[in-house]
C-alpha cells in the first residue's frame, strides 16, 4: 500500500455536462469530507454510496459547485484503496476549484499520468499487462482494436502467459531434482524431456507472435499511401472510405471530425492514412515521386492505395511507379469505369496478382465492396484469425516474447549439445523472467514508471 | 412528467480516465440492467448505490466495458426521474459502444441538447433562471463569472424576482377589492398606492438592471482591442497580461492553451481579446486603420488598449488615432519606459484623463499593476459592485426586466393620469408576467427548445 493520496480530474477537459475529480489513498474520505456539505458525513458513509451537496471553500464556506459525491472503500475500489469521485458541472472553473481545495490540503498531491492504473497494478488487482490495457482501451481506434484492448484487459494474455510460465516452473522444477539427485534420474531422459517442453513452449509462443503483426495493425493502424496523378480519383477515395467507415466516433453528435482525421476503419481494419490533407488538395504523388517527402511516405507505408484512371493509357511516370511497387503490399485499384476503358489492364495484371486489382467507379460507388475485400485479404494475409481475440498488440510484449523464444532455442540448442544440465537451467530461467516482464512480474521501476507515463492524467 | 427515456454522453468527448453517460427515464433502470452484468441486480438495488461490474452486449454475451453503474432514484436526482450514470473508460469506442446499446433498446431515445435540466426545470426542481446559470457554469471564462453563475443557480435572481412579484402580486389583489367594492376604499387613496408600490417595484428592477453591464461583461468578456503601430510593444502586452493572468484555467495539467486563447482574466474580469491572432504577428492595425477590418474590430471592442512606443515621438498617424479615440473607453499605454522618453505626454494628457494613461516597461515588467487598475476602474465605473453577487447577467433576463420596469412606468403615469384604474390592472399583470419568464413561470414551448437548445449534449 503508497502512503499518501492523489487527486486528479479523471474526465477530458472541455464543455461538457459532468467532470470527475478522482481521488484515491488513506486520506480521500477524509479530505472530501472537509470540502463537502451535505445531509450526510462522508467519513460515515458505506461503501459504493452517492451523496448530494455542495463544496464549498472551508474558509469563506461560498459554495463552488452542487456535486455528487462517491465514496467507494477500500479494497472494492479501481486502485484497491479508499477512493472517492466527485463529480462536478462541465466546464473548466468548477473542477479546477474543486481539484484546487483538495490540492490546498497538505494530505493531497496532484496525482501523475496514469498513477491510478499504476496503484491498480502495484496494489496487485490487476496485472502489468491489464494495466497496459487500459491505456489501449482510451486509445482504440477502431471496434476491433477496442475488443482486443477488453481482451487483454480481462486478462486473457495474462492467463496465457501464466500457463506457459506453470510449464517452464515445472520443467525447472525436474532439472532441479535431476541436478540435486541425479542418481534418480537417467540424463537422456531429462534430456529428452527438456526438448520436449522447450519445443512445446516455444510453439505456443510461436503462436502468439503469430497474432502480433494483426494486433500491432489493430492498434496502430495500418499505414496507408493512397497515390496516384492527379484527377484520377484520390481524394474521391478517400472520401468514399471515411464516409462508409469512419462511422463509429464521428456518428455520436458534437464529435468533432477533425480527432481522427487520419483514420477510416474498414470493417474494424484501421487504416492510417498518410498525408491526407494532401490528398484533399489533390496533390501529386507521382509527379513528386523524385522528392524526398514521397520517397519517405512511400517507404513508410504498410498499404499503398495505387489510382489509375481507367479511361487513360497508362503514361511513362505511371510505368515506373508500377515498376516501384510491384514487389510492394499494393492494391491497384482502376477508377472510372463507367467511362470507356483504354488502360492498358494486360501490363497492370503481369505486375500484380488478379485478386490486388480491383475495378471501381467512385462516381457510381461500384467496387467499393471488392475494395474492402481485398483490403481484409491483405490484413489476414495467410493467417488465421485469433479466435479468442487474444491479440499480442504491444511493442513490449512482442519483444519480450522474441527473447524468451530464442533463450529457449538456446536452451534447445544446449541440450542436444549435451551443455551441463545446469547452463540449460539458466537459459529456462530467463525465458521464464522474460515472460514474467510482461505481466510486471519481475520488472524494475523505472520500466513501471516510463509505461504508466503514457497515460492521460487521471487514469 | 415525461415519459420516454432519454441517454447521452455527459462527458467531454477525448481522451481520458473516465466517460459517463446518463440516462434518465422511467425505463432507465431497467435498460441499464439489460447490458449490466454484475453481482448486482439494478433494478434491486437501493437508490444513490455505485455498482461495479461489465457492460456486456446481451446477444453476443462479449464484454463490451468495465464500469461503476449509479443508480438514482425518482425524485432524489438530477431530473428528478430516475436516473443511472454508466461510468466508462474513457477515449471514444467505449462510450460509443455503450450508448448503441442502450439505444438499441426501443424504449431509450437520444437526449437532446440540455434535455436533462429541461427536465429539472419542467419537472419543477429547478426554475428557468436556475436552468440558465447551468450553462452560464459550464462556460464561464473566470472565476468571477463562475460565482455570479453559481449565485444564479442556487436561485439569487429568483429569490428577488419571486419578492418583486408578491409585491406587484398583493398591489394587483388591492386593485381587484377596489374595482369589485369601490365603496371599501376612495380611489385618491388607492391611487396613492398604486404609485407608491410601482415606485418601488421600478426602483428594485432598476437595481437588477445596474448589475447588468458588469455581469454582462463577467458572462461575456470586455471586447478588447489591443492597438499600435508595429514595434510598440503589442505582443509583448498581450504576452503579460496572458502570463499574469490566465492561470485560472491554463494551469491545470493537460489543458490545451488554445480553447481561451482569446481570453485574459484580470484580476477576475475576463477580457475578450480581439484579433489575437493578429496581434501575435504584429500585424499593424494603425496603419490599417482605413481597412474595413480593422475599423469594425474597433467598433466592436468595449475597450481600447491603445500603445505608444514612449521613446519616440507621435506620429501624424498616432494623431489621426487619438482623435478618434478620444471619446471611447480607451487605456493609452506609454510603453518603454526604460528607455529615454521622447513622446508628447502633453497631447495625450490633453485628450484622456490622467487616470487613463498608464507608464509601463513591459520589458522590465514595470506598471502591470497600474495597467489592472486602470481596467478595473472602468470595468467598476460609477458603480457600486454586487455584493451579494447577483448580477443580471443574461441577455434574455436584461430584455425582460427593461419590459418590466417601462410596464410599471406605464402604469404609473396611468395613475397620475387617473386612467381607469382596471386599464392600470392590465399593466401591473403585465409586469407581473414578464418578471415571470424570467424565472419560467409563463413561456411557451418555443422560448423553452430554444433556450435548453444552447446547451451541450448530456445535460
Amino acid at each position: 500500500m503508497l502512503n499518501d493520496t492523489i487527486a486528479a480530474i479523471s474526465t477530458p477537459l472541455g464543455e461538457g455536462g459532468i467532470a470527475v475529480i478522482r481521488i484515491s489513498g488513506d486520506e480521500a474520505v477524509k479530505a472530501a469530507d472537509r470540502i463537502f456539505y451535505g445531509k450526510d458525513k462522508l467519513i460515515e458513509a458505506s461503501t459504493h454510496t452517492v451523496h448530494y451537496g455542495y463544496i464549498k471553500d472551508p474558509q469563506t464556506l461560498a459554495s463552488v459547485d452542487e456535486v455528487l459525491v462517491t465514496v467507494m472503500k477500500a479494497p472494492r475500489s479501481f486502485t484497491t484503496e479508499d477512493v472517492v469521485e466527485i463529480s462536478c458541472h462541465g466546464g473548466f472553473i468548477s473542477v479546477k476549484k474543486v481539484l484546487d481545495l483538495l490540492l490546498e490540503q497538505q494530505e493531497i498531491r496532484l496525482a501523475e499520468p496514469g498513477e491510478f492504473t499504476k496503484r491498480a497494478f502495484l496494489n496487485g488487482r490487476i496485472d502489468l499487462s491489464q494495466a497496459e490495457a487500459v491505456i489501449d482501451l482510451i486509445r482504440a481506434k477502431s471496434d476491433r482494436a477496442y475488443q482486443v484492448a477488453m481482451k487483454q484487459s480481462e486478462g486473457t494474455l495474462s492467463k496465457r502467459i501464466k500457463l506457459l510460465r506453470h510449464d517452464l516452473v515445472e520443467l525447472m522444477a525436474h532439472i532441479e531434482v535431476n541436478i540435486d539427485y541425479p542418481e534418480h534420474d537417467v540424463e537422456e531422459m531429462t534430456n529428452a524431456f527438456i526438448k520436449d517442453k522447450c519445443t512445446a513452449a516455444m510453439e505456443k509462443i510461436e503462436e502468439l507472435l503469430n497474432t502480433a503483426r494483426q494486433g500491432k495493425i489493430l492498434r496502430e493502424g495500418i499505414v496507408t499511401a493512397i497515390i496516384g496523378k492527379p484527377n484520377v480519383g484520390k481524394s474521391s477515395l478517400l472520401n468514399t472510405l471515411a464516409q462508409e467507415n469512419r462511422a463509429i466516433v464521428t456518428d455520436i453528435p458534437g464529435t468533432t471530425r477533425d480527432v481522427i482525421e487520419e483514420f477510416v476503419n474498414v470493417n474494424g481494419i484501421p487504416l492510417k492514412l498518410l498525408d491526407t490533407a494532401g490528398i484533399r488538395e489533390t496533390s501529386d504523388l507521382v509527379e513528386q515521386i523524385g522528392v524526398q517527402k514521397s520517397k519517405s511516405a512511400l517507404a513508410e507505408a504498410d498499404l499503398i492505395l495505387l489510382v489509375f484512371n481507367g479511361a487513360d493509357t497508362l503514361e511513362p511516370d505511371e510505368m515506373t511507379i508500377i515498376e516501384q511497387l510491384k514487389d510492394r503490399q499494393t492494391i491497384i485499384i482502376v477508377n472510372k469505369l463507367d467511362l470507356e476503358q483504354r488502360i492498358e489492364l494486360n501490363i497492370l495484371k503481369e505486375h500484380f496478382p488478379a485478386e490486388r486489382i480491383v475495378m471501381m467507379s467512385l462516381l457510381e460507388e461500384q467496387g467499393i465492396t471488392d475494395l474492402e475485400k481485398a483490403i481484409a485479404s491483405i490484413f489476414f494475409s495467410g493467417q488465421v484469425e485469433s479466435n479468442d481475440l487474444t491479440y499480442v498488440s504491444n511493442a513490449r510484449h512482442i519483444s519480450l516474447l522474441k527473447k524468451s523464444k530464442s533463450t529457449l532455442e538456446e536452451a534447445f540448442t544446449a541440450t542436444v549439445n549435451f551443455v551441463p544440465i545446469d547452463m540449460v537451467q539458466i537459459d529456462i530461467r530467463n525465458a521464464w523472467e522474460h515472460l514474467g516482464e510482461i505481466i510486471g512480474d519481475s520488472v524494475g521501476d523505472s520500466l513501471i514508471d516510463q509505461i504508466f507515463s503514457q497515460f492521460c492524467l487521471g487514469k
